[in-house]
């Protein structure tokens, strides 16, 4: 198997500037197209059923995120979704809030079976509502899972044959293939709101430069959990450390990407 | 009457992490989901009329903010409040912008009168227009009003029974039979966008905890108001100013709060 | 002609507190809102249909940007627009993302005619469309301009009879009786997502105190483009960096202004 080279794949964000379409929520927006902008891309949000399909062709990749959604909106996720499917660009889908209202499960599932979505990103209990099992999502906030997490993704993989990312102190991602957990990342990330956002446009990024999105989404967030690394070390409360949480992620160089790196395959 | 324990209330949000639903405004939609994470508790944000119901059932409090209202918009609240009330949890409602349009004022009335709100809080003359006075809101800057304000107050506790809260150099918070003047706070906080409605996040959060909620929402702003003043201690500017807001609510201790408590019932 | 003094017109903008009613993306309309309270002056936000032409008649400028434009939003764009006519406040447009889908263009070109627009605001691209040229916007960010922006310029001037600014690495600002190069700024701006956004929201706030709108537009994106040169100055990163333009405009004095103004006549 391909060793995962973050920095290469950083590197490649940064000389080719993908354009990374969203459609997301109300909260986080701001973080997530800053985020997209800090690692050298550059992000758009759309969201006028007239126009997602028209802005999906000219990006490189599609993120959609289901944290403040409402019919109508999920209704133009489908259009932009399609819209990507058709220019085969890769398709993120972070199922925010999933298991914690019935709406959020329904909606979720119908965006999985009325286009191809590529990844597939949440939490524990968000992924294991959406893999069937029987749990509660405390608003956006993890809920308890029985089951071990490495099932749950690899039936969520084997459903859609695609790649299942599953955030938390270690995260998980999983394809037909290949399994990684990533170890990156710091405790600080669960005092801002908007962390799992932004990783979620992060992984988009990587996604649109490298086909294999496995590979590209355990780049994408080890890096994330680098920047968080070196963010926390010079942060003394959770603002302090989102900002620098940019700041970092905008000046990783090879050193530091290289000696940090913690993905296991 | 009960001497008010900010400290006290703070370490019970710290403990039983509340989830806190807001519909609230597209400008400080991410500063009140974050000021109710770094005072512990967990925020969700959540519009769609399909979920508001479910959602409030999930969450120990209910904050709604009319700052970029539109019709639809409100509905989905009045759908929200209901089921609050209907779980038994606390509503609280933040008439931001009330005098600046007629659409506000009405909107504001309907919701007051659609269910039980029992927290109604704003600014001096968004309070004072719903109370009945003839004042003029300045977009969402108080303007001037004639009637002393503790009178202002006490009409609309009267009227919809239940908690009034009125924000300024001194805030005042009034129920049928307590009034409370809460002397924390820092001029700093006037040169922010959004430190009104993370007030009415704030003391939603403690009212998740604390039944008495004239006395919740008086910790509520006191405990905010002292992070103000250790945050304006710090910085230089408003936005350093509101990046230590949130890192001092964060880490507030006993002895600071202790010490800085300033709450005249 | 009349020479700019930028400081002369921050000082006025300070003094009159005006207030600037936004309906803009939501993406950065907190970053809008932040920096017309920055400069000392008072943000509204408000798009519901029933208050635009309300919210507006209280307001001494309009700020209309279409980056997360809807039919619908644009259709409250056209009553706030309609209602500043007739109170005869300046209406500010910024074409954000016109260029990159067919809806942008086309609800750029209906404001325009559906209503008396006093400054089209872009970066080159984006203009360059409005102006009838065969270019493509990336996303948001400017893609190639082959015509000279000079003439790309005078010819909007003239179609619509109103101010416009083309910002980029210099701003250019245009009417039908002059033409400003302001030459004041930083690279680090084009890190940071929504500093386009941020100097529409500051021409807005200088055009609501100074009625030459052209003048008014230029002083404004130097006073913006001062302030990022400070904040530049102190700041490792896009984050930093951006909490200290907020600052750094806040407290601009004279001696800075003076000393940096760079406008070209």
């Amino acid at each position: 198997m391909e060793k995962v080279n973050v920095f290469t794949l950083l590197e490649k964000v940064r000389a080719q500037k993908p354009v990374v379409h969203h459609l997301t929520n109300w909260v986080t927006i701001y973080d997530c197209a800053q985020i997209v902008k800090s690692l050298g891309a550059s992000p758009v949000m759309a969201h006028a059923k007239e126009e997602v399909g028209d802005m999906a062709k000219i990006a490189s990749c599609l993120v959609l995120n289901i944290g403040t959604l409402t019919v109508e909106f999920i209704d133009a996720m489908k259009l932009a979704a399609r819209s990507a499917n058709e220019k085969g660009i890769p398709v993120i889908l972070d199922v925010c809030g999933a298991g914690a209202t019935r709406l959020r499960d329904i909606k979720s599932l119908e965006l999985l079976s009325d286009a191809k979505i590529d990844v597939i990103k949440g939490n524990s209990s968000e992924i294991a509502k959406i893999a069937g099992e029987n749990v509660r999502t405390k608003g956006v906030d993890a809920g308890k899972v029985e089951k071990d997490l490495e099932s749950v993704a690899k039936d969520l993989v084997r459903k859609y044959n695609c790649t299942v990312v599953i955030t938390g102190k270690d995260d998980i991602v999983a394809d037909m293939h290949k399994f990684y957990v990533v170890g990156n990342g710091h405790v600080m990330m669960t005092h801002v709101v908007g962390t799992g956002c932004m990783a979620a446009s992060v992984i988009g990024t990587f996604c649109a430069i490298e086909k294999d999105y496995a590979m590209a989404s355990a780049a994408a967030l080890s890096c994330f959990g680098i920047a968080a690394e070196c963010a926390a070390k010079k942060a003394k409360g959770p603002m302090e450390f989102k900002q620098k949480l940019f700041d970092c992620i905008y000046s990783l160089d090879k050193k530091t990407v290289t000696r940090l790196q913690k993905i296991r395959e």
